[in-house]
């Protein structure tokens, strides 16, 4: 089965977003067994959605669409779907209970416009909105489906989770899965030439990296029968590329470093504490977006100016003249600061500068320092970084995360 | 002139990119009087690149391609361009040059197949890329025009300012210009209702509202000659939705909240400090995202465990063991100690239930407080949030934002 993504939305039109919608389906789509073929996007034009949904009729087997089923004027998704099947839009009292309640419960005033939203065409299966007020649908005719969903991802996503993704799977004799294994400190050609002769001779499953922000991700890509065990066809090749390139892999299920770092200091109990400069609680902001990290994160400080070093974690006023905040020096002494202030198994510090000013000769914009701290030690790594103030706070943090990493493989072997 | 963008690869069809050429050059096309109708993605596919590139050239004055210019087999473009136009591929000698020097100046050695880079379709003007190794180039049959652009955003960027931008405008008799106004603390049902008539009744400037994580952006186009000023079609519908909905608008410029926050901390020269539980040290993160910042933000503290709360803020054990940490009493102590441990005119805390889990029936998740003090006073704010953990965050930060924002209007005024 082959499908297309048809996003309806002037805002995509206009770039004030990103499609990554059609990025989402995209990467889960195949492992029921569907090919995504095109991706289109069209404005809320009435006739050029017409146009491009029955396009999209024709050469696709499903179209899945996503936007359009706003509460305003401009939404005609189910409008331009309804017409063309020939159907009526109908009341869904459910919904509109749904969308009722979920007013209730924000106290706010639904406004008239929102009733729109429960209406759909008539015959579809409804796909709740646990998020959100609109509720999206599946409709098929003949050999045909179209599938509506709204546009906020965080409505969007579990819907097509929890039952997008189940039709297709049921109607499916094969599907492809991929792994995707993440690499940090390997470059992309490196990489290749460690992998060449596996990347060349593979058909099934098929290698291909992919590098961005500072790391590179492998997809292993097999497929197989529905039923089959897709697992054995991946996992030797998981093995023989984990076998190569050793701790710098450090994830074959697509986790970010984040939260491969957070389950582990969660796994194995031992506690954090973080001491930012330049990054300004960019690490500690990431480290706490991982659900139960309150079990083992202590606190955070962000310690922007030299007072706050000095105040807050015990840098050495003499240490800070001598050899500044940017250094290896404020560093430990920051990274040994919190730990003691938080009571802490570990206290990780950053320290840079990530411009675009306050770079000089000596210390240049994208200079930082990274330490760690534990009971009976200390390390740090001095990191030159290019790119601008975001490039490198961001790569900062994935430098920030692999040393506690890697502490940890050392630790517990 | 109306131009559809047609991106060419694979990987967008796995998903493992979001389109983001895409979206910059719709931000940007409008600007120099052409207007972008459809988005288009297919693979590395001849025939279906043909199928959709055919299609383009019916339905579009202008094709954007971006992708499939690269050394390898699958990378078709140029070749799929050439034979629907009917003319030949031929070696652009200036070209070769370029590529040559270009793995010179590398010290890596150029492959055969990068040869394949330097031919291009007879008689069209070729597009230098400065930053990588495949030119782009511009062909024009009849009313028709596709330019072809490399995929990798670091050199589409560059070649499509340099040299699309003003390809168009050269051609042009009008542009479209936009505005973006944000705005924070009415929904997009409510906005609409307040802006109705305007939305109805104009037609240039149009008004368009678009609702993304708990703020509403308003984009107010103007269409106008091409010499002509649109500021003063676009600044009376401003002025009069500013009228409408006062503090709520709180940037004309499209900046996020952070943003402007940031700024006018930094030119009323105000210190901040921030005291964040729930949040972990994201909305310090955001706010030291600004360049210059560090002049007026002094510390912050992620106060995730009870003990920080007391030992680093100088929370009451009273107050917690009476209230709890999420409550408004704990706000108000953690704003006032943050505040004076970093000796700052502001202090902002957070505290509260992100999930997904630690909530109760008395203290569900979503529940957060946030509080601001200053030299003479302090104020908090409760907040019934929906959504998973990072939405909770995110529109949290945005509250936390928002409330300095109000403050500092109250206090210049």
């Amino acid at each position: 089965m082959n499908a297309e993504i048809l996003a309806v939305g002037t805002e995509l039109l206009m770039g004030q977003i990103a499609n990554t919608n059609a990025q989402y389906i995209s990467k889960r789509l195949p492992e029921v067994g569907v090919n995504v073929y095109y991706h289109s996007v069209v404005g809320d034009n009435p006739n050029r959605l017409k146009e491009c949904l029955n396009l999209a009729l024709q050469r696709s087997d499903a179209v899945i669409m996503t936007g359009g089923l706003g509460p305003t004027q401009d939404d005609l998704t189910k409008e331009t779907v309804a017409e063309i099947f020939n159907r009526k839009l109908v009341l869904h009292q459910e919904s509109l209970e749904k969308i009722k309640g979920f007013f209730a419960r924000l106290h706010r005033e639904m406004t008239p416009n929102n009733v729109k939203q429960a209406y759909l065409p008539e015959h579809c299966k409804v796909i709740e909105n646990s998020n959100g007020t609109a509720p999206g649908c599946i409709i098929e005719e003949g050999k045909k489906v179209v599938i509506m969903l709204p546009g906020p991802p965080s409505e969007m996503i579990p819907m097509f989770e929890n039952t997008v993704m189940p039709y297709f799977l049921q109607k499916s004799s094969y599907r492809i899965e991929s792994r995707y294994l993440r690499v940090f400190g390997i470059g992309e050609s490196a990489l290749e030439d460690m992998l060449l002769d596996l990347i060349e001779k593979q058909s099934n499953p098929t290698i291909a990296p992919y590098a961005k922000d500072g790391e590179v991700t492998l997809r292993i890509t097999a497929k197989c029968e529905k039923n089959a065990d897709a697992h054995s066809l991946l996992m030797p090749v998981v093995e023989e590329i984990s076998r190569r390139i050793g701790n710098a892999l450090y994830s074959i299920e697509d986790k970010n470093l984040e939260e491969v770092v957070g389950n582990m200091l969660i796994e194995n109990n031992v506690s954090l504490s973080i001491a930012e400069s330049c990054t300004g609680g960019l690490i500690s902001g990431k480290i706490t977006g991982i659900p139960g990290i309150s079990r083992v994160f202590k606190s955070g400080v962000v310690s922007y100016s030299n007072e706050a070093k000095v105040n807050i974690l015990g840098v050495r006023q003499e240490t800070l003249d001598r050899y500044g905040a940017v250094s290896k020096e404020t560093a430990v002494e920051m990274a040994r600061g919190i730990r003691e202030l938080a009571k802490s198994d570990l206290g990780l510090s950053v320290t840079g500068i990530a411009g675009p000013g306050g770079g000089t000769v000596k210390k240049p914009v994208g200079l930082v320092y990274v330490a760690l701290a534990w009971e009976d030690g200390v390390k740090y790594k001095e990191l030159k970084l290019w790119g601008n103030r975001e490039r490198i706070r961001n790569v900062t943090s994935l430098h920030a995360f692999d040393m506690i990493r890697l502490h940890m493989i050392s630790k517990n072997n």
